[in-house]
């Protein structure tokens, strides 16, 4: 027997946008159904950065796999020319524990962080939201508009240009503007960005509070948090939004409530429900055009292990792919 | 920058037991000496198996490496011919997070193992021990007799030819004659096997206490035991003996001394110290030639790092080696 090995390239022919989110979807509604198991991630840390070990175990809405995420985050790589963040899957079958495909987890962990928010979007967004602000303008805000895309009819985007930096917001435009067929503004006062739109994104590794302001009915993405004392939003508008999150363990320990909750600014009792809960109709998404509702994102193993297993099915037959006899 | 592929052929290379003797010794003393960072292994349950995700993070004693271990463990798979045990390992570069190789750990596993109980005999063990009495002679058994060798100048062998299947100890017989110039001899009688032996190791899968009578001066190596309910040798050794673990976690959850204490038959004050503290110079190992010394092995993550950075290390510049582009 043989094991795939996958390489970044075969992962992005198979998860594109539509395909990544039907895949996470899936994922979270198993995760609903208690379909999955997913103790909470495991941290080694570093003088410069960290490793996450993200075991998952999916059976249920056509899932029968298991694997762990091996994830490092060195916010300090780009200087050197690599990535802050590089990830390694091992995906196995759960009836004999054989490692079935290893696979390069880097582009999958930005894609499947995209298809999260914009399956929270589907659930919790307006239906006819048109008008997205964006504050945080790197690879993943790239990764959250192009799946947001496939479910919300987006017709102008607005970035916010951070003080000091004007190469990012500038770039993100051009991406946008060139990949899609979309009006694309940057301004730098950032309540611009965050009022009047539909659908806020955050993806920024802000430790204080950014967001201040935003409309009736907005839904937000705050995808930046994903360790202690990071957020992005202000805890006024998380204590008046319907907040859903992915997992508690992840995002009281890592999310965007991690500092609010801490600081007693908010409890257990602001979190509405999981986004699994309402993926698999156990509880409410949104319920009226004027609720300003939030989703906290720390990313599950259970998206990686979901997007892996789709990658190794549409390619385990195909010609060409490498493959390691490893005993 | 590539990824170097290594299969377990590669890892057999450069593991023989005298490497992997002092690999696993130099992990022990970094660990001792509080050079290692180990979260406890974490489990995915399955319906006829197990996984285990095993980070860990060595830093001093000549190591500044990283990584996971991701271990299966299914034990009806020998009836469809795939190890009841698979694993891989991922080596991470702590400064950058880079994934340096990805490399079989199934056959690491046994050695690391192997390797564990040597290091133990050599700190805990006479000096002069030239009988062991081997109770379970399956791969394990293997793998502790030729590290043992390297260490005890081992002349006889007792195997315990466990009711009903005498294919086993023959095989283990036939094989340590073979292998090495020493006697080996079969019995059917447990206490013949224990009694009158320098060093006993305990191998095998069971759920009862095994072992009830050792000679004084004995050492036992513990190694079967390495889930919730197993456990090898009787409480009463226990109490009077000279109890030595790998980590208290993993020990008192799944090693050993697991169900003696779920039972309150001994306490955490029956643990005499951790092996690293004795190979660190912390605590003292064998201090008498009449003292009963028991080592409870549950296998770290160190010594799979360990092992895995001392592989990457020698074939790194080997011609011939596979290695991959991952993204």
């Amino acid at each position: 027997m043989k094991t795939l090995l996958l390489t970044q390239k075969d992962v992005e022919k198979v998860l594109t946008p539509s395909v990544a989110n039907d895949t996470v979807e899936k994922a979270f509604r198993a995760y609903g159904m208690r379909q999955g198991e997913m103790p909470a991630k495991i941290y080694l840390y570093f003088p410069r950065g960290d490793l996450r070990s993200m075991p998952a175990y999916l059976h249920g809405e056509g899932f029968d796999i298991a694997g762990v995420k091996c994830v490092t985050v060195h916010p300090q790589n780009q200087v050197i020319n690599l990535p802050s963040v590089m990830a390694v899957v091992i995906l196995n079958d759960p009836e004999t524990g054989y490692p079935l495909a290893i696979m390069d987890g880097t582009y999958l962990t930005c894609i499947r962080t995209g298809a999260a928010g914009a399956i929270a979007a589907k659930f919790l967004s307006r239906k006819n939201s048109e008008i997205a602000g964006f504050i945080g303008c790197g690879a993943q805000a790239r990764s959250q508009l192009s799946c947001l895309l496939e479910v919300r009819d987006i017709r102008r985007i607005k970035i916010w240009q951070f003080p000091g930096d004007k190469a990012c917001a500038r770039a993100f435009r051009q991406w946008a503007k060139a990949a899609y067929p979309i009006e694309a503004v940057i301004s730098s006062n950032i309540d611009d960005v965050t009022l009047n739109a539909d659908i806020v994104v955050t993806s920024t590794p802000s430790r204080v509070a950014l967001v201040n302001r935003v409309s009736p009915g907005t839904h937000i993405n705050a995808i930046g948090a994903d360790a202690p004392n990071k957020q992005e939003i202000s805890p006024d508008i998380l204590k008046k939004a319907k907040v859903v999150i992915d997992d508690w363990a992840q995002a009281s320990h890592s999310g965007e409530i991690n500092v609010p909750l801490k600081q007693k600014l908010i409890s257990k009792k602001n979190i509405n429900a999981s986004l699994g809960d309402i993926v698999a109709g156990k509880k409410k998404g949104r319920t009226s055009n004027e609720e300003i509702t939030l989703f906290d994102a720390t990313g599950l193993a259970i998206q990686d292990i979901a997007c892996t297993y789709e990658v190794y099915k549409a390619l385990k037959n195909k010609r060409g792919i490498k493959s390691i006899k490893l005993f």
